[in-house]
């Protein structure tokens, strides 16, 4: 089964191509939040960003354009063994989805000013879902990988 | 620009009809986190899961395969006013993606017994993610109607 979407609008950024998202970015988390851009979302769709600006953060589901192909296991960053790439957040994935989450600083019409931007300039955006605790309280998890348990 | 995925497996879970997911489940988020199923991925990406399985959670972003069409604006569950459909987690959006957070049970080849499941029986699972601190650490935010802002 084949699957569609079309990109709802476009993120703007100073990042332009691999080398502008360098791993500070990644190991300095300040550095990252002040990165700021624009999420450019269709006129077409406007009316459907009515009251985003009433949450703090914005979770934004994009597709990785630049990316052909993929690989099932890669060496993440900062670490030095094969995972799985659903273990990772690798670009190089069968669907080449992104998810991240962006603070909100204003919206003007279809253009919503953000911090904390990971995406290259230019990026097709397919969707945009407000913050909520489900995303927030995993207070019994652990992040990142599990010392002792792998 | 069309956009093509398509499935890396399918959820399983109790849910079957629209009436399976009551509004319990979400005003009682204890409800949902006692909800089992299995997320089958197809065995062409097994590969791609190795330690998954080290992580607490997962993210699964899915394709919401019952909604037909959207809107652009909706009134939330609990809510009494008309709101962007980005400003929700409605179903019907443009691009019909799905996105929680589930916890890992275990795992055993293709097939990750998760806890805490939303989608239905069936649901095609589009990709799956880590949940790292980017994903929490929001300890700014807050998250639902921001009252008095709007």
């Amino acid at each position: 089964m084949e699957i569609k979407f079309k990109a709802i609008g476009i993120a703007h950024s100073p990042f332009r191509k691999k080398e502008d998202i360098g791993p500070y970015l990644y190991s300095n988390s300040n550095a990252l939040e002040q990165v700021q851009g624009e999420l450019e979302i269709f006129k077409e769709y406007e009316a459907g960003l009515k009251d985003v600006e009433c949450f703090s953060h914005l979770i934004v589901i994009f597709l990785f354009h630049k990316c052909q192909g993929f690989k099932l296991q890669t060496v993440p960053f900062g670490d030095d063994k094969m995972r799985g790439i659903f273990a990772t957040r690798s670009p190089h994935r069968p669907n080449p989805i992104g998810l991240t989450t962006v603070k909100i600083i204003k919206r003007q019409g279809n253009i919503i000013k953000v911090a904390g931007v990971d995406m290259f300039e230019g990026t097709p955006i397919l969707d945009l879902k407000p913050y909520t605790p489900k995303d927030q309280n995993r207070l019994s998890s652990w992040v990142g990988w599990k010392i002792g348990r792998k």
